[in-house]
């Protein structure tokens, strides 16, 4: 059995994105594993970054993400929110990522996630990256809905590859941390396929999701309480 | 003489960023061209789409972005924090966008920049993209600021070469409102390199940034006042 967080961003609960999550919530509990759902959108998720993030201060004189985020980390003195979402974070085996694909990226409101809540000192230190990534034994899967055609996806198609497409999420992100990520679950054209096409998207989504959760998961691998550290890129001066 | 509008995302107002913005504002007056500066933190901007983007409504039940992206296009009913950025970009022959590389990506501020300013009816309507796009005949020039060296950058390096970092952003974005991007300028390892490197990399942007907005732009390629549309993607059912 297996703990999955999933994070979802889109505005609208009848969307696309909102039934394979349902779906996939459904799916996995009927296999008999854990499902937590973040939703976004609903739960008023702030995505900008800033002071607010910290209940103290490590340099109340200038702010350096990195640094605030690792004296937050020493200290346990994240916002709730933030804390709330490392939580789940931490409790996962598996990260599913559900959003619509906007401007080739996720929307906003998830990149102020991985900002926020990814913080340094909670999801990676200097040193403890990629293949000794804090998240190591771990998996990812991303789930998206595009309203591009396969077409466009083409590797002659105007928007590239979606490997291309989804690189910086993919390998700067979740490989950056560890994970093992999943083949990307891709619902092209969503909104313009038929209801057809999108049941099989749906019935394809929730194979897709129960088969990653039942692999094997490395539980040795879960990450240790970082030390206390200070980034490399502490710089302090602006010329 | 061209028109700039320099968008910058960054919280801290002594941080690198906050610098090349300075220098290419003084280099750009000084070379007579016009300037404005988005500075979306020191603005408070909102980087969450929603209802909250509209004065108006095409549709109280269910919220599909781009109907009311086209909807509030055709009414003139953006908020007037939008109104305010899409005039911005309507003016500019030359936009830049100044930003740290966090997880691969523009922060989230900026990225919901993209999403809620750049919006159906305004940016882009079907038919008119890449090629044909709205924006063809002006210039976009990144200048990012990132943590990682440049053999993190390189062709075998863990993060891969910048252009397939950037892709979302230049291809997906830029390139898809018909802008013609300009090779990034990339101030790698800016926070660990010494001042004098820190002064080459402004040197080097005010020269880019001069030398881009001293290039030909084509003014008959403006964007006309898109036609009513109604979006490709108004799906209206949920399964």
């Amino acid at each position: 059995m297996a703990s999955v967080l999933i994070v979802y961003a889109h505005p609208e609960p009848t969307s696309f994105g909102a039934a394979l999550v349902r779906r996939a919530r459904a799916a996995l509990a009927g296999a008999g594993h854990r499902v937590v759902v973040s939703d976004l959108y609903l739960e008023g998720f702030d995505p900008k970054a800033g002071r607010h993030d910290f209940l103290s201060s490590a340099d109340a004189g200038r702010f350096h993400y990195q640094t605030e985020q690792a004296n937050a980390a020493s200290n346990d003195t994240f916002c709730d929110e933030i804390a709330r979402e490392q939580a789940r974070v931490t409790m996962a085996d598996v990260l599913v990522l559900v959003f619509p694909l906007w401007w080739g990226a996720p929307p906003a409101i998830l990149k102020g996630w991985f900002e926020r809540v990814l913080a340094y000192g909670f999801a990676y230190v200097d040193g403890a990256r990629f293949d000794t990534g804090l998240f190591r034994g771990r998996r990812a899967l991303l789930a998206v809905t595009t309203g591009g055609t396969t077409a466009r996806f083409a590797p002659d198609g105007v928007y590239g590859e979606i490997d291309r497409v989804l690189w910086p999420v993919q390998r700067l992100t979740l490989q950056y941390m560890g994970y093992t990520t999943e083949e990307p679950f891709v619902a092209y054209a969503a909104p313009r396929v038929g209801d057809a096409e999108r049941a099989a998207y749906l019935d394809e989504f929730a194979e897709r999701v129960v088969a990653v959760a039942s692999k094997p998961v490395d539980r040795q691998a879960r990450p240790p309480k970082p030390l206390e550290h200070v980034p490399e890129g502490a710089w302090s001066r602006s010329r």
